[in-house]
């Protein structure tokens, strides 16, 4: 296999483009992207997104981006695994480009969550789950995430506000990224007086859906040329599977494939967590950053929370997580998720990352669920 | 890059499969694949898939599989272009594969068009056009369809009975099909008789939408083992795309991404088209069966139909098409039919392929679009 890396990021802004379509919002990612590739054409385009259809009515989407780019012609894929989506077709993109079939890849993460036309964006978010068993009964996402914090709360006597620290650094970070969906702070007062969405994951505990588009150009290292100075390469690229249905797992509160996932990229990366520079894990809620903290090692079973409470998770601590925002403050558009974490770690391995920039980073994570953990990737970057 | 070998296969019936849900019906496919191939384990499962979301309110689609079909864990990711799902994700299996990261990977294309809880079928398929240019405007895929055969018949002073041998053909090779959906033959004065859809467009130029499933185990020729004598060989796997909407191309009547994607096939199986014994092309309208032999260079322009008139595409022809009933006869479960035609490639090129048998059948195409040819995804087969 060949070695890869990243050449070209680009992203939009995260919110409500009530007067973008997918496809524009794609574009503007994209062309970003090639510009700061120095890249005038790519081989293939691998999109990630979770709701075109559903929501825009629009599927083969990978050939409209495709075209709406500028690249009609080009092989077009769209790749979809949840809010794991974007991240999926990074890895669908590292393994075109690390096979040798192609020398330059784009991956564009996708999604727009206002002005559907068909289906509510909540109920929409709901076809994560096992739809038989869970969305069929009006769990949504939000309620998955109240039975872990619960259940979590329970059984490490916790209470919920142990978990404020995620979403206060997230805010913190999300300031000095222009790209953010909310970019002020927010206090600890503040988290435990918010509105309540489905006890007890209140509104601060829980990422905002928006719109937007990230993209990221790779390429052989063999052709790195004038881009050897900012490219990032990627170490690993591994992707792992759980049952969707909390009630099928083995053990709600043990995120398996985020485990498994995180371990396959240790292994292919040949680095330890203690190396790991920063995390930018799946903080859609706060528990699931907490068990995602636990599942890749970082602190032991009931300790994740603690890790937020201790200011071990701020730009200048000892595991940083969302550096620029997260899911949190930088916004969740779903299927393009994953796509905007590795862009965040590409600015933070290049020295880009401004006023939250990660001292001396060299070795980047990025975890990406689909659902509540059903599916786990995992990148690791290093400069 | 790896060599890469099918060694396992498994279908099941195309019709409404009322009671069989989206992970029973690909279970079912996947488990006989194992089977055929003595496997008890994949790496990775890509699964092709157009409306899971849509129809059914399911996403993240393959990581359900992946847990349904007993292997949970496992990477699982689900690819979408419209149609031409299946055939992407077999494409995304043959690169993992020839990457060198799986040994052995699983390919399962699965749709379920009948019991949608959300949306009408038609309205569903709709959604390979484009959203904001054709769907919203209430052009479905027949009328698309539509438009070309009539500006191809004026083009080319052709009568719509020109094209009836393609749908006679069709349903004569599905009698021997047991995995059909329409197993019985029809005659030229049926097809005249037949209602109309979207004039010129009737029903039997139409091939019927319906639920099944279609399993490929790939692995790396360095791997056949047991598997050697009923391995067939993908000597290309090729995608290429076009603009979605019909207005936008140079040449309607031209399928340029049919071209492009059977001509970088032919380049990397190192054939010609001279060479192929037998084309399992995508015949959801029999214009797109004309237009997609225009473009793989199996008849001159305009004369497409021609080789239907002439008996050049049965079994014993000279172009081979549709040889175990094809879109049309077998049925068309949108998002898996590429699967199903790579399936049915492998079943003539072991020599399975019963009272269908193409003789001495040593390389077989495949060509599915999404859509009405904005994604073509070809691959090459060889024994």
């Amino acid at each position: 296999m060949r070695d890869v890396s990243i050449i070209g990021i680009g992203q939009t802004k995260v919110k409500e483009h009530w007067n973008k379509s997918l496809r524009q919002l794609a574009t503007e990612a994209m062309l970003k992207a090639m510009q700061d590739a120095h890249a005038d054409h790519v081989d293939a385009l691998y999109v990630g997104n979770m709701l075109s259809g559903v929501l825009g009515g629009q599927e083969q989407l990978a050939t409209l981006i495709a075209d709406a780019v500028g690249m009609r012609g080009i092989e077009a894929l769209k790749i979809e695994a949840a809010n794991g989506a974007g991240a999926g077709a990074l890895h669908m993109a590292y393994l075109a480009v690390a096979s040798g079939a192609y020398d330059y890849v784009a991956v564009v993460g996708v999604e727009k969550m206002t002005e559907a036309s068909n289906c509510a964006a909540t109920a929409a978010t709901s076809m994560a789950g096992d739809a038989d068993y869970e969305a069929m009964l009006g769990i949504s996402p939000a309620a998955l995430a109240a039975l872990l914090m619960r259940r979590y709360m329970h059984e490490y006597d916790l209470v919920a506000e142990d978990m404020a620290g995620f979403s206060v650094n997230a805010h913190a970070n999300a300031v000095n990224n222009p790209h953010a969906m909310f970019p002020r702070p927010i206090t600890r007062e503040a988290f435990v007086a918010a509105k309540m969405i489905a006890d007890p994951v209140n509104l601060l505990d829980s990422a905002p859906l928006g719109d937007g588009a990230a993209a990221i150009i790779l390429t052989a290292n063999d052709n790195l040329n004038g881009n050897r100075a900012t490219a990032v390469r990627i170490a690993a690229s591994t992707v792992a599977t759980d049952a969707l249905s909390l009630a099928e797992r083995k053990d709600p509160l043990w995120l398996a494939a985020a485990e498994k996932s995180a371990h396959k990229a240790y292994a292919q990366a040949r680095v330890k967590s203690e190396e790991i520079d920063l995390f930018e894990l799946h903080d859609a809620y706060t528990i699931l950053s907490t068990l995602a903290l636990e599942a890749a090692g970082f602190a032991e079973r009931g300790r994740g929370a603690y890790l937020s409470r201790d200011g071990d998770i701020t730009p200048r601590g000892r595991v940083p997580v969302s550096t620029m925002g997260g899911l949190k403050a930088r916004g969740h558009p779903v299927g393009a998720t994953g796509v905007y974490q590795a862009v965040e770690i590409a600015q933070q391995l290049r020295g880009q990352a401004g006023k939250n920039q990660v001292a001396n980073a060299r070795v980047g994570m990025a975890q990406s669920l689909g659902g509540v953990g059903a599916t786990a990737i995992t990148h690791i970057f290093t400069n």
